[in-house]
């Protein structure tokens, strides 16, 4: 059995709070130190990748609490009692198992009846083969010719993992022959972002789906009648384009609206669940069942090394606590994600969601508020663009912010060229390393406007490219990372109640049900 | 003359540290008090926008000290001496004008011998003539076709607001005809970016435009010569179908190279040109230059309403003095930008680059170190598409961050449908006013993991619809606010010394000039 215990009532939380500005990471990063802590201090990860966290503002006894901590709080025991079915979502009662989606970890989970990685692994057969269906021309539209396009309609979860997988995977997939159909996405409420994404679909030749766990969100019914329409207008039976995305107890699972209905659980949050078929189905339309199967292949093989206990061997584990010690010992409130790969372009807004949503509480697992800080926020573009903009804060703003690099050796598509003595991949790469070291290093300048402190910590994720199975791993990392910042703070990472006010207020808003400030507001939107 | 003293030496900041907490925003926004709060607490800004700061953790007590604070600061005074041609880029020693591309707020302005403003309307006309050209067929390919395309080669300040803007105008364009060519944007030195960007290009018909002030950014001249390439492969005369925005005085300025080059100078920093031609050229091909000039006008009339001392009728003054307040009294690091506007999804990140490179400074205009906080960090995504995401933390989380929302009451396509009694625009403007009064009131509730402590401030632009005017106050008034802030802090908003150590170091890597931990993490690289 595991412990659940706050933060502060932990001993080597006690220690590590001693640790504070124990590192000056501009002096450990100087000369041949620096360069033994980059062959020591990095992890391998899954699908070739590998974390490195030399420009951390760690050395071996702060590791050595972290470690301490790490057993203290018993991560990988409580990540074991996750992935072996345990119900983690206290507020919610409910198991958490997305990893299930890509492979067996430990034990059957046996919920409601059923054994979930069966019934996972049957959807996803099932998405699969309705894929192949439609990529090899036996599913088509009434006219009996082949569908080119796949349309997600979804909101938050439903739309900003599966969106940022699929602008990763895109150039890497039409480079490969690997693209079937072109992916688009209508998420916003706002009536332009639908109207917008039609007018440039070929609407004939176009799959919807539609993504709603409870079958109930507002901003996807919404747009879902707003596609039905067009749907009629464009002459064809909306019944023969749609598809369901839900769970089995949704109004939306047995409705003849719908071409065919794939089913996800209560188990699986939105933010979690680019795994599950609300991922599968516009992945597998769009790029092949195959494709997507060794996406999570990559994310399965990085799940399994998460339950590695030696802290330097487990790449989530080891981010996980040193982003606690930068939050709760040295106090910075953010970190910054850049990608040094233009597809990962949207990347850091799935992350964001991804640890603000799960992290962004104020009470413990049991609902009692604690008293350290939790979550920070997260935010991020792709370098080299984030160099020539916001990256002047970054350097020489008055608050420190981490910073995590993602980079890669070599390029999707792999067209070059050689330009003032190094291709555009060289120069991409010779980047990112730079800017590790002025952040970490800094320069003394006499001139003050020209000087750098330094002491930013930077880790980056190194990988050979942006495949299929790196992005899996990529994307289990951070979801791994972020369910053990929830273990150290004794929080549940699964539910989301801070999003639930503005749902009841909007409601009255349109019900005209308002007094006071939500009156003269409404008033001044002529609402 | 203007005096130039740091923030901790004004009688009135120290007046403003003792307001600390004065005000308890959830009671202030309570039952008939909130009410007026919203009807009192609003500025009308140009083009039909207003900005409403009810919700804002201010009273007219807080009001009046901020007013000296204005006053002793001279915030006006600077902004006037800054019009009229004062040298307020002390690092780089110059002007800064450009608020002279939208009008004559002041004075003429000489500079280098040049009569600045007719400088910058004649290369607006040259624009002008020349996307007329385009768009008449007078200026076709070699084959005599017309260009459909347009596609602008440029990074940070010339790529961010450029392609904010357009993002902007796209729909509200085509809706009502005044879309002439579509734009695309390379920026990233990754060379997938390029690569994608022209595999999706019609090349023969396209028109590309390299945008460097100095001719030597080193991402944009190697995507300068990739493109160069496609076009040679396409067979295609890359002399016909370049264009160059770049100084004067640039190697680019006089080359046989461009079809056309349009010029901008040194008194306009990169993140503050989309009103000069960086912007102007891609803008004006894209949606024609009277939709471009309509732009400029917006952005004109919020600068002259700019000018107003008093702060309650100075929107871009009072949103900085309010700032500042949060920034350095009630120590928040962050401020979210949430637009209800599918249309603004790069709106934020181009304020991002504004406010963070502009402000980010730990110096004062003389260079000498400061002992207060300077600007925040910035960042943002779309409602309601936030709302499914990282609004959690926003919410419940142990840091508080204010939030600055923009909202129109028309949608810019016009096609909408009601749905359960409203309308998707109805839908829209519903969650931001109850968003509004969710983080500013939140709701006090039995179950701590159900409680909204509110408190949170937040401030929200109102339009009537995205139009060209609309977008241009909206950019002028963050631009204005963002340089009020530098006078209040006492820094040069104008220069960016951060960025330049990260480019040093990355030649250096090029050039195999490292050793220690540059030279170990070049080597992982496989530099």
């Amino acid at each position: 059995m595991v412990n659940w215990k706050n933060l502060d009532t932990l001993e080597a939380y006690g220690k590590l709070l001693q640790l504070k500005d124990s590192v000056v990471l501009k002096e450990e990063m100087a000369g041949e130190n620096g360069a033994q802590r980059v062959a020591k201090y990095s992890v391998p990860m899954a699908a070739g990748l590998s974390y490195n966290y030399a420009a951390k503002a760690v050395n071996d006894e702060v590791l050595g609490v972290l470690s301490e901590l790490a057993s203290e709080a018993q991560l990988t025991e409580k990540y074991e009692a996750l992935y072996n079915g345990e119900v983690i979502n206290t507020g919610e009662k409910r198991h958490v198992l997305h990893q299930l989606c890509r492979g067996q970890l430990g034990e059957d989970v046996i919920a409601d009846g059923v054994n979930k990685r069966e019934f996972y692994a049957g959807q996803q057969q099932k998405v699969a083969e309705f894929a192949k269906r439609v990529h090899s021309g036996e599913i088509t539209n009434a006219a009996g010719e082949k569908f080119t396009t796949v349309v997600q309609i979804g909101i938050g979860g439903s739309d900003l993992g599966p969106r940022a997988v699929y602008l990763a995977l895109e150039n890497w997939a039409k480079t490969n022959g690997e693209l079937r159909m072109e992916a688009k996405f209508i998420s916003n409420v706002d009536p332009d972002d639908a109207a917008a994404v039609l007018r440039e679909t070929d609407i004939p030749h176009a799959l919807f789906i539609v993504v709603s766990k409870s079958g109930t969100t507002l901003e996807t019914l919404t747009n879902e009648s707003f596609v039905r329409n067009a749907l009629k207008d464009a002459g064809v039976d909306p019944s023969k384009h749609m598809l369901a995305v839900t769970s089995q107890t949704s109004p939306m699972a047995s409705s003849t609206d719908y071409l065919a209905a794939f089913f996800m659980d209560d188990y699986i949050g939105g933010r979690y669940s680019v795994s599950s078929c609300v991922g599968g189905a516009v992945l597998s339309l769009a790029f092949g069942p195959d494709v997507f199967a060794r996406f999570l292949n990559g994310a399965a093989e990085e799940d399994r090394l998460a339950k590695e206990t030696d802290i330097t061997k487990n790449a989530a584990l080891l981010d996980a606590l040193i982003g606690v010690y930068e939050r709760n010992v040295l106090e910075y409130q953010m970190t910054t994600v850049l990608p040094y790969s233009q597809a990962l372009s949207r990347f850091p807004a799935h992350l964001q969601q991804l640890d603000m949503e799960s992290n962004g509480k104020s009470v413990n697992r049991f609902g009692e508020p604690v008293d350290y800080v939790t979550g920070p926020v997260i935010f991020g573009e792709p370098g080299t663009n984030g160099q020539h903009s916001f990256y002047q804060l970054l350097h020489q703003g008055k608050n420190i912010i981490p910073i995590q690099f993602i980079g890669f050796k070599n390029s999707q598509i792999g067209l070059d060229m050689d330009i003032q003595g190094s291709t555009s991949q060289q120069k991409l790469c010779a980047n990112v390393v730079a800017q590790i070291m002025a952040f970490a290093c800094g320069k003394d300048d006499e001139n003050p406007n020209k000087n750098f402190d330094g002491g930013r910590p930077c880790s980056i994720i190194i990988g050979e490219q942006l495949t299929p199975e790196a992005l899996g791993a990529l994307l289990a990392h951070f979801e791994n990372k972020v369910m053990f910042q929830g273990f150290i703070w004794n929080i549940n990472s699964f539910d989301q109640e801070g999003v639930q006010l503005g749902k009841i207020l909007s409601k009255r808003v349109l019900a005209h049900d308002t007094d006071g400030a939500l009156k003269a507001f409404a008033d001044l939107m002529n609402i």
